[in-house]
């Protein structure tokens, strides 16, 4: 087959650690018989740097034309200090996920055998975890109205979902469920608010259409707590935009394999992969970034751009050799050897 | 001293555990020379079948009348069903929060030497972890306008702060933190969030009246990571409402010591006092329920309420020599000898 992938490196290590992504899928493509067209595209700091703009209309074009967007990591130390500043990376990420319409953001927290003690958790909370939320990307209380009155002095943010929102996120959650263990979690707070009781009452409505799903309804409270207590005990969750921002967060650091965490943001044309971690930018430049998760990030990219479950299974496989082969950057070399960013990803790609 | 205080024992184990608290602290009452006139009133599910409402307006009076408010635990299981129906236990929780102007929840995170092992943290994860909340409790998304339109297809939360209420909360916050290590954190979600921004930028103005105080801002989304990895690198955070609401529970729980975690609900002229634990109803009446939590807010009680912290400490040394000397409950008792709630409680109040 033949695609067109549109390559946002961004910022800090993203450049480097996309620059292995590509170069594992470009294994994989020889492998399988694919053909990839890379098509790079400014964002973040950088877009900001060459034009102004952290997601530049032709950026815009270049992902709505491409088959799936491959997506480094973006933000740098300089916007640090106003958050609110209107020019900042991560508007260029809201603007991106809205316009491409990426409502749907998945994140898996697993756990890979070797690196259990990474985990801030004792071993018996986090053993056989392995755990999906589908946050909602487009909507809530990030994208309603905003804004001041009474001079300044009075803000407000407006949570507004409808029903056509929720339900297009949870049939992912319930397709998703179907294919794993049946078990979906829709977290809201519904004791207090309405658009959770919409998106509760909306849930419950679609039960009927997936009877194998065992479906729980959870306050978001409860999951931020259960979550740390036993991870394992959850499989697919389901949950609005600000909610998913802040259980995704948690959710990643209890497997203790932060830096291998792939993600994915879907639409219903084009879908974006990228790692979870950001653009740690001192370690720009210094080929020590770990590469994994978002040589992982490919993976999801081919399972779920392009329906290739054998293409995405050749790249874990490698990563899964490399952790046991000790080919691992120095944030997994455990005192032994440190190898560096391009020499994982050579690894990778000459393991496919 | 003279004290009227407002006794609501709640649901579940809510009586038996403010049993406890009740004799306690007429032990210190006895050793210190005060006197204590306790008015008992109805909330929650006793409320609703007594009156028909969770919070009645007899409850309120009695609330506003008293010196402090001593609170056990609503909620009842024939109430899950339907998180949204309108007479529920938790919505008189919401009401007397507003009512009594509640604005400032305290909720301390802290290690007890001999229960580490309690913890689903590694051990050197929690070992001197000592962090306080101050989340906001009578604004934000809980209280702005929600409702539906579009025939109930759209739900809407507007979530709303003014800069002094922002103010009033963070003073409580900055205060508490000169008593301590004088370092702050405040928690939003000013990348996104115009309210958030207000309150950065209110906390910020206030800067230069503590300027022993160091503050640092931090979003939420990273302090439910970081709340995980390294609790004990916090001492005193402030938020708002819902952000709090998520980020208490799951810091209730990374001591393992949930069960024994007071919280203080503070206004300009009442304040509330509560563990953070439930109704626990299936152990209801059976003498079962730890009463520690709920004995450690009346230690706040006397503290904060009444301004008496040699009466508080009094309450703290008798629960650790019960905890040392192993006069507990049977969630703490790991196979060794339980003791019923009113057997803890009678121990403690000999104890003071
Ligand atoms: C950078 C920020 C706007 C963003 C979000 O809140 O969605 C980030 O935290 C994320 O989760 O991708
Ligand atoms: C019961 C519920 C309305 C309440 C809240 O969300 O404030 C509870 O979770 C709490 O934290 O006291």
């Amino acid at each position: 087959m033949k695609f067109n992938i549109a390559l946002l490196a961004g910022d800090g290590i993203g450049p480097e650690v996309t620059e292995q992504a590509v170069k594992v899928s470009e294994a994989v493509a020889a492998k399988f018989g694919h053909e990839i067209t890379w098509k790079p595209a400014l964002t973040g700091a950088a877009a900001i740097d060459a034009v102004g703009e952290p997601y530049p209309d032709s950026t815009h074009e270049i992902c709505a034309s491409s088959d799936a967007v491959l997506f480094g990591a973006i933000g740098l130390p300089r916007f640090d200090n106003d958050p609110s500043a209107p020019v900042r990376p991560e508007q260029g990420l809201l603007k991106m996920r809205k316009k491409l319409g990426l409502f749907a953001n998945l994140r898996p927290t697993f756990t890979f055998p070797s690196l259990l003690d990474k985990s801030p958790l004792k071993q018996e909370r986090i053993e056989g975890t392995d755990l999906v939320f589908f946050r909602e990307l487009t909507g809530g209380i990030y994208f309603g109205e905003k804004g001041r009155r009474d001079e300044g002095e009075t803000a407000f943010d407006n949570c507004v979902y409808t029903r056509a929102e929720v339900q297009r996120l949870a049939k992912k959650g319930f397709e998703l469920a179907m294919t794993r263990t049946k078990k979906l979690c829709c977290v809201d707070k519904a004791n207090v608010l309405e658009t959770s009781r919409l998106w509760r009452e909306t849930v419950q409505a679609m039960e009927k259409d997936y009877p194998e799903v065992e479906v729980s309804y959870e306050l978001v409270d409860a999951v931020a707590m259960r979550l740390v207590q036993w991870p394992n005990s959850y499989d697919v969750l389901i949950t609005e935009n600000l909610f998913g921002d802040i259980l995704t967060d948690e959710a990643s650091v209890i497997s203790g394999s932060m830096g291998l965490m792939p993600s994915a943001s879907m639409g219903e044309d084009i879908s974006l992969f990228e790692p979870i971690h950001g653009s740690y930018p001192q370690a720009t430049g210094l080929n020590i970034a770990n590469p994994m998760a978002m040589v992982l990030s490919a993976a999801m990219m081919f399972e779920i751009a392009f329906n290739l479950p054998e293409e995405g299974k050749a790249i874990r496989n490698a990563v899964n050799a490399a952790l046991a082969e000790g080919i691992v950057t120095e944030d997994l070399a455990d005192g032994g050897k440190a190898y560096g960013t391009s020499e994982v990803g050579d690894w990778l790609a000459a393991n496919i």
